[in-house]
Parts: C-alpha cells; sequence; structure tokens
C-alpha cells in the first residue's frame, strides 16, 4: 500500500496495514513519553513555586488546588518527531542524544498554547479549564514566558555539537509561530468576504507547520544530517503538519466533542476562519453565500448545523480533505528523499499517518 | 571623594567630582547606544511584519501609523553593563565580542516591560502610550514572546566560546525576572497589611536586581573571567540594581512627572506596594496608620498630596535613600573584589552612581 494519507477516518474500519500502523504510532509515543516525561518534569519542577504550579496545571500533572494529577499532557508528537527524526537520520545514538531538543520543542508548544489561550479566550484545553481561567492571565503569560525561557535554558546548556544550531532554529520558529498567531488573530477580525484561502494556508504553515517542521529539523540536526536533508525533513513536518491541521479543523466543526474536549461546532460558534471555512467561503457556490450570511450574523445556537452544513455543501470539508492528502504527499516526498530506506523512513510514515487520522 | 550612593538628587548643585562621574556615564551611555543599536535594531528589522511594526514602535523608531520616529529607547543601561562589565575584566577586545550579548539583554529587557505593561494595565512608557493600548493585548504579547526568541537566537548563533553559559544564564534570568512580576501583581492584590518588607525585597531583586545583575555577569563571561568574577559582577548588578529600584521608587511618588514621563503620584494613585510605601506601612508610626487607611480606601486625587506625606513621615523616603546607600556600598564591595584596578572598575562605577543619581 503506497503511504498516501486516509484523512479523518472517523467510522469504518481502517485496513490491517493502517490498523498496524495506528499502533505503531502508538507504540513510538509512549515510548517517547516514557523518555521525554522524567525530563520535562525535572524542567518544570526547576521553576519558581508560583510558576511551577500554574506550569503543572497546565500539563495536567496537578489539579488546580496543586494536588497531584494523572496527567494528561496531550500526545507528545512534536517530542515524538523529534526523537523519530533522529533515529531515521541517526539511529538510537542520535535518538538518545535529542532526548533535550525534545524537551525544548514540547516546552515551546505548550508556552505558546498558554499564550494563545489568553490571547483567544479559549476556556477548556485538553477537557479541562485552561489556565489563564484558573490562574488569571498575568500568571499564564509568565508561565509561558518562562517556558519559553526553559527551553532555550535547556539547550543552551547542551554540550551536543547541534545544540547550538539547534536553538536558533527553534528560537527563529518561536517567531513564525508568533506571526501565525499574530495573522490567526489578525483574520477573526476581518469579514467572511476579507480573507483568502492563501492568506489562511500561509497562517496554518506558520502557526502549526513550523513547529512540527522545527521538531524534525531539530532531530536531523542531532543525527549530524547534512543541510539538505534537514531542509528535506524540515519540509516534511511542515506538509505533515499542514495536513494535520486540515484535519484539525474538519474535526472543530464535525468532529466528537467527547473525544476532542471541546464543545460540539466550538469553532464555528466562534466564527472561527479555519480552513474548510474559507475554503467554503471562497467557493463560489451558493452555499457560499449562504455561509457569508450566517457569519456576517451573530451567533445563534439554532443556526450550528445549517451552518457546518453550508460549509459541506459549499465543499469545504472535501477540499480540507484532499488537501490534507495532497500535503501528506508532498510530505511523503520529502521524507524519501532525506531518508530513502523505507525500514528508517516507517516511524516518521507512521507519525505522519497517525496525526492525519486521528479524530480526537 | 568615596563611591558612595547620592540618591536622588533632583535639585541642589552636584559636586565637581559627580558631575564629571555624570558626564562619564553620559558618554559611556552614548558609546554603548552607537555600538548597540545598528545590531538591535537589524535584529528587530528580522521579524515579520507586523511584530516588527510593535516592537520598532516600543523602542521608539517609529509612530503607531509606521512612520519614522527619532527613537527614545531608554537609556540602554543593561547593555552599558555588559559593555562596560566586559572591558573591566576583558578590555576592549571582550567589550567588542560582548556586542550581540549587549543586544541580547536590551531585548529580554524590553520583552518584559512588553508584557508587564499588559499585565498591569499600564498605559504610559517612556513619555508614549504603551503598545498594548496601541496595538492591543495580543500583539503585545506576541511581539514580546518574539523579543526573546531574538535575544536567545543572538546568542545561540554568536560563535564566541561565552555565548552558550551566555544564554543560560540569560534564560535562567528570565525566569527569575517573570517570578519577581508575579510576585509584584500578587502582592498588588494583598491589603496594605499583609506584605512585609522582606518579600518586596525579594521582589524587587528578582524583578530588578537580577537582569542588572545578569548584564554584568554576560560581560564577565564574555572576557573570560573565573567564576568567582562573574559570581561578584552579578552580585554588583543586583546590589546596584535594587538600589536603582530604590530610587526609582522614590521617583515614583516624588519626581517630576515632566522627568519621568508617568502622571504625578501614578504609583500612589495605582495603591503600588513600592518599597518606600512598604517601609512606611511596617514602620509602626502614626504615620503608617494613616497612611493604611489611605491604602484601602478608594483612590481620590483630593488625597494624592496627603498619601505622600504620609509615607514620608512615616519614614518611606528616608529608609529608601538609607537602603539605597547601602546597597550602593556592597555594589562597590563586590566590584572591588573582582575588578581591584579602580581605573578598570571606574565605568562600572559611574554607571551605578549615574543610575542612582538619575531623577527621569
Amino acid at each position: 500500500m503506497p503511504p498516501q494519507a486516509r484523512p479523518c477516518h472517523e467510522s469504518g474500519a481502517p485496513s490491517e496495514t493502517l490498523a498496524v500502523d495506528g499502533q505503531e504510532a502508538a507504540v513510538i509515543l509512549e515510548r517517547v513519553r516514557a523518555s521525554v516525561d522524567p525530563e520535562l518534569r525535572a524542567a518544570l519542577e526547576s521553576l519558581p513555586g508560583s510558576l511551577r504550579r500554574v506550569a503543572l496545571y497546565h500539563f495536567g500533572w496537578e489539579h488546580a488546588d496543586g494536588t497531584p494529577a494523572a496527567g494528561n499532557a496531550g500526545k507528545a508528537i512534536r517530542p515524538a518527531l523529534v526523537l523519530t527524526a533522529a533515529a531515521a537520520l541517526g539511529g538510537e545514538r542520535a535518538r538518545a542524544a535529542a532526548v533535550r531538543a525534545a524537551v525544548a520543542v514540547e516546552l515551546v508548544h505548550n508556552f505558546t498554547l498558554l499564550h494563545d489561550d489568553v490571547m483567544d479566550r479559549d476556556t477548556t484545553r485538553r477537557h479541562r479549564p485552561t489556565a489563564w481561567t484558573v490562574f488569571g492571565d498575568a500568571d499564564a503569560i509568565l508561565a509561558g514566558d518562562a517556558l519559553q525561557a526553559l527551553a532555550l535554558r535547556l539547550l543552551a546548556e547542551d554540550p551536543h555539537p547541534a545544540a547550538a544550531p539547534a536553538a536558533a532554529r527553534l528560537a527563529a520558529c518561536v517567531v513564525e509561530l508568533c506571526e501565525g498567531q499574530h495573522e490567526d488573530t489578525a483574520m477573526q477580525g476581518l469579514g467572511p468576504d476579507e480573507v483568502t484561502l492563501d492568506q489562511v494556508l500561509v497562517m496554518a504553515e506558520a502557526k502549526t507547520g513550523a513547529l512540527l517542521g522545527c521538531a524534525c529539523a531539530l532531530g536531523a540536526l542531532y543525527a549530524g544530517a547534512s543541510t539538505e536533508d534537514v531542509g528535506a525533513l524540515d519540509a516534511f513536518g511542515r506538509e505533515a503538519g499542514l495536513a494535520f491541521q486540515l484535519i484539525d479543523d474538519v474535526i472543530g466543526i464535525w468532529g466528537d466533542p467527547s473525544r476532542t474536549g471541546k464543545p460540539a461546532g466550538a469553532d464555528l460558534a466562534a466564527r472561527k476562519k479555519s480552513l474548510p471555512v474559507v475554503a467554503a467561503l471562497t467557493s463560489g457556490t451558493a452555499a457560499a453565500a449562504d455561509l457569508a450570511e450566517l457569519y456576517a450574523a451573530p451567533y445563534a445556537e439554532a443556526d450550528l448545523a445549517r451552518t457546518a452544513l453550508a460549509v459541506e455543501e459549499a465543499g469545504g470539508r472535501d477540499w480540507a480533505q484532499a488537501q490534507a492528502a495532497d500535503r501528506m504527499a508532498r510530505a511523503m516526498g520529502q521524507l524519501a528523499r532525506a531518508v530513502p530506506d523505507p525500514e528508517a523512513a516507517g516511524g516518521l510514515l507512521s507519525l505522519a499517518e497517525f496525526v492525519t487520522r486521528r479524530s480526537a
């Protein structure tokens, strides 16, 4: 079976091959958590009291009252990309050396989540109230600031020769993430007819693709890969990241709330100009006009199903799924360039397919 | 004349020696701006459009509408400490090598200003509306995030052997700055009788002393100084930083608005638990009780002069000035330890005296 994307199989039995792939990704992610969590936790424990509490809460290791929690720190996809890319290009030794970089990427990801939630006034993250709703804006901003500093400190203290270029690349990626978030918030203030599909694709690449690409590039750097291979792995991660965002946006409209941790249709209710929505709005169809009208009016609960239907009828859902498949194909091309051995590339392939098939 | 602090000479003719010192500091600061500004500006220009605009506005190089401005990017005391410390311990060569570190420290300082202004809802900075009032909270937060990333990127891309330890130290300092700001905001929510002088001194050291100490330590690192000398210069900067904060707090109450860029008595109006205020509140005097009562009531314009008088009568102003002198004496002790040659130490001495005598 060719390494094609099969996005968003929320129902229907996956093929045996994909089932095995899904299991492989689950095994990879579990192993990544096992090697990353102790270092991640040690980094958070190094924070002074107040910031530590916010951080441990955000990562799901503490309840709001400071008592220990089971932990639900996300799927660790970004650290998994760092370690799996390192292993693909440099074997087990590179994988072991890259753990600190994997933790740094996860810290940066969570710093942006803490800040984005404040800016977007999002109240739920990973099925729990967001940090700012519990600790206030100031402490959520400060905890985010501290996580960015922790990430770059970890790399500055890493004697590995890849640590400095990795830190430079991660810092450059933070700037791109900020630009993506700026574009996202700026776009939310525009009318339904003022946003182009190109704009929103560029925004999604900066906001989501950049860090997934950076994670893969950091893994390649720790494997001592050539500049070309580092670039190819960055491109692999970016394309897979866009596929991931496309599917995430599909789930944001049609996903099962019990699995997404967000209320049904939350993105539509927030009038979010997500990728399927903008594709629908710019489709020139009758449904597009209907959708533009719905989006221009204040939110009404009764219109939620009608809004989702308009996005679908205007082709937003089909476009997003086809676009995700296309991005995945491009990602596979970049991966094959840097890691021609299918066995060595298997882990990254599994992760990319996992993130684009997930339904939560 | 011994190197004693002479805090807050807002009126009265300074002695000839101090005039010369003040001139020396002015010459140092001008020279620092000349070597730091091009690199600083280049770093800001590397930002993507929207974040660049916020940053250039914040640094005073652009007006809110994006047209060029004369620039009023602050006094560059922190970069001056980096470069002057480098020169004191390693001569001109170390000074030249440390320019990137000086820029990094200035970027970190301004990242914290951008974020602090959002959290504190401060509307004026350097005589101009703060960035969040012009561009909104989200863009001010994002610009701050990007400045932190730029700072650590500059050091990650610096091939100097001191760059990695300097980056680690600067990142650790960011965490301390965040903790200081957390303590500050938390304290503002407490009643006048719930804050101890120790608490507010610890907070001030984290919020202000830490970065001035870090600036000096980075200069020492770039000069290849011993661990002991790096530590002594850090302590010098911390003590001078506390002296600076004590004087800044005095100015926040009794300073001339045309020179401070803030409305008269703004700190009192905001019910800020600044160092002289907490010293007054915890003095056990009759004026302390009066002050506590004034601070517990909602702000009334008519009470502003009475509040300032209560702080003064309870000994808050005298305490702050004596404490500043004491901190400066400690700073001098640390400086003499690391740089016994008075001529080599002269620059740092001038800077320390400058910041504690300034009236704006």
